[in-house]
């Protein structure tokens, strides 16, 4: 059984989230069996979103970084970050940690391709928009992105700031038109593609059409450790 | 703000448990004003009733004093257990580690104090029972301590071992039996006194005569990591 380690904090409520998803995930008949996890919530990591905006200079990276290499010297072996947009620096993270991160985008893309989705609507942080890592990654898949348009974007951007971030809920009347709004222009399917937003499933009580980012990270964590070498 | 470190994996679902209930408690309107927090889950740390109870040999204690020092090292200046049979070995843990570990039944006996509860029923392990952790900290406050009879007990411990830490779930008849047992005994209050047992809290719907000792210990979290020195 490999070791997991979680760069957390981004936010911290993903994380506690994330680590939970995983036990749950686990088939486990007592507390030996289940997988040992360092997680390192370092909410003090600098926004990525406005980094990678130009709003702010405070590059996340090396403090990134360094929380990864420390999880690394406590033994983990594999590494999940319940931050999507931190997945802008997917292959520097790797580079420079020195062991595997999971891809959520790409565990994401094999989703949709297990479900025959063609047309996905994506709900995510400017930050992950601008550093284009849906768009890429699932367009290697053949899967193309629908974005909210530009007053649903703002509307996602302040669900996930105003709303969790900031320790409230999202409300329902606005998640409810930026969804109509992407399934109307041809979504098959809409990922909550900020861990902040995964939130909703909760509160909101989504149905099957809406794919969780943390649910698919704790999948490919579980996965990933239990895997036979 | 102290940084806060959590020995866990006894059990793992106590300790997602815990940190969320952490988040909850912390007034944050952004990702960095929440606490940093270290997290070392390692799910085979030896099972601490069997070592107490001396159906089992393997000393739980240097497992639990390496993960403190690792945490420590990554900055955490205090420490939490969301296992509670850990508590027998509080004293060396601290000494071993180095810095301060939160006693969570000393916060309880000052929550007893707060709402003028003298008779406590407690459900928790055998093991907490023969170490005698709840009786001895509880009775320097004034407070005695009502603990099942004897086929209740077991079932505390079925509840604990053959239902949460399985992954299942608490059934409700034999928790209502084990309850009502303590509240015609005399207890003002009930302490769902193992980690394990909080998870009854949410599927019981619980009111306030319960205390769950993973909030008592959340609480404490909050507090003092955000006390100004």
């Amino acid at each position: 059984m490999k070791k997991l380690g979680i760069i957390g904090g981004m936010g911290p409520m993903a994380t506690a989230d994330l680590y939970r998803r995983v036990i749950e995930l686990t088939p486990a008949d007592s507390d030996q069996e289940h997988i040992e996890t360092w997680i390192g919530s370092v909410p003090q990591i600098p926004d990525r979103t406005a980094y990678l905006l130009g709003t702010s200079s405070e590059n996340p990276l090396p403090k990134m970084v360094e929380v990864g290499k420390s999880l690394r010297d406590q033994g983990a072996e594999i590494l999940a970050i319940p931050c999507i947009t931190a997945h802008a620096f997917h292959s520097e993270l790797e580079e420079g940690i020195g062991i595997p991160v999971i891809h959520p985008i790409r565990e994401l893309a094999e989703l949709c391709r297990i479900c025959d989705v063609r047309k996905l609507g994506v709900m995510a942080t400017d930050g992950a928009k601008k550093a284009g890592i849906y768009d890429e990654v699932l367009s290697d898949y053949g899967v193309a992105c629908i974005w909210p348009d530009e007053k649903g974007q703002k509307d996602v951007m302040s669900m996930i700031y105003n709303d969790v971030k900031a320790g409230g809920m999202i409300g329902v009347g606005t998640f409810g038109r930026v969804a109509k709004d992407l399934f109307d222009r041809g979504s098959e399917a809409i990922v909550l593609g900020c861990t902040e937003l995964s939130q909703a499933k909760y509160a909101l009580k989504l149905d099957a059409r809406y794919f969780d980012i943390i649910d698919v990270l704790a999948e490919a964590c579980v996965r990933e450790c239990l895997e036979e070498e």
